[in-house]
């Protein structure tokens, strides 16, 4: 019997992108969602994944919390354990988007520096969407009850509170939260979604 | 203006498994590919991704030496860091099958430990795939010449030469690449996968 396994070029067999890309109806890629907690970014993008599965296009949530439990359960809450969560939630969602799905990120990274290199990892497929809300109103929101942890000292590196959250500088998107309802928030979210992952 | 983000409890958004299933016509998973190198994972993770994607169903291929160069481009070879490397391997993997593709997996894993590991990640979505050559077959077939090196010393800790490699004891697929052609390997496999992924 003729054994073929040695002679095969492993290469060639790959799906490409764009054939994923007309076989799903839509283009791939990464939405980041970075914002200070309480921003509204898990909200708008489990919202966002809901609305893309029910127009039949193949989106899927990643959130912070979630991936503290799994890939980055290693990890702790130093400035370089952060980063590194950063890192790898940047890689995974790279995978997502290479298997041609829109992967999205709801994850405070609050460092300029780890997101650029997440939009490194991502190339054309980076899209930065700034979750934007004054901290005055996400600790009034305060959905998981963290600022009011964070002001009695119970979390000691708080990203609003006790450490710093930089601003993205020229996101794709800006959806400033405090002034728009979660309706008008997902209008713009689908719009810009619309115009940058549809086959034309 | 009615600020409406606090008060939405974020879970209820979320997109159910089954749902996804419906939508793609398939149910989703892990299939992990377990075998020493040059055994045919690559090959077969690869065809199989092809195969399965032109039946319009939703499979990625996630290669161990791919993920080296970005996933867990941070680890090195020590046995630790091969363990985490399985492990991150087995966390992505479940995040695939939770936004309800077919993961396909290409990685030695020679540890026992580390593969049941990964079966604990991925609960009932996970199947262990042995792709089983023996070892002198491997090293004639050694498609990335890396067994040729192993022997000259260049390779400290390979699997199958200078590292051992624990065969999987009981899994759901036993592909004998030695005794099989790769036609013949992907009709076990499509036969496994149509039983097991098919809805019904």
């Amino acid at each position: 019997m003729t054994n073929t396994f040695a002679n095969i070029p492993s290469v060639e067999h790959k799906v490409k992108l764009e054939e994923r890309w007309r076989a799903n109806g839509h283009r791939s890629g990464i939405l980041w969602f970075t914002g200070l907690p309480g921003a509204g970014k898990t909200t708008l993008a489990l919202e966002l994944e809901r609305t893309l599965f029910a127009r039949g296009w193949h989106a899927f949530m990643l959130d912070g919390d979630n991936i503290r439990h799994g890939l980055s359960s290693d990890l702790g809450f130093t400035a370089d354990d952060r980063s590194e969560n950063v890192r790898r939630m940047g890689e995974v969602a790279k995978l997502f988007a290479d298997g041609g799905a829109i992967a999205i990120i709801a994850l405070i990274s609050p460092q300029r520096a780890d997101r650029q290199r997440c939009r490194e990892i991502g190339g054309d497929l980076f899209h930065e969407v700034f979750i934007d809300a004054p901290v005055e109103i996400c600790e009034r929101r305060d959905p998981k009850g963290h600022y009011a942890k964070a002001r009695r000292g119970e979390i000691p590196l708080f990203t609003g509170i006790s450490a710093p959250y930089e601003a993205p500088l020229a996101p794709e998107v800006h959806i400033r939260t405090a002034e728009l309802t979660v309706l008008q928030s997902m209008a713009m979210l689908l719009d810009y979604v619309s115009r940058c992952f549809e086959l034309r």
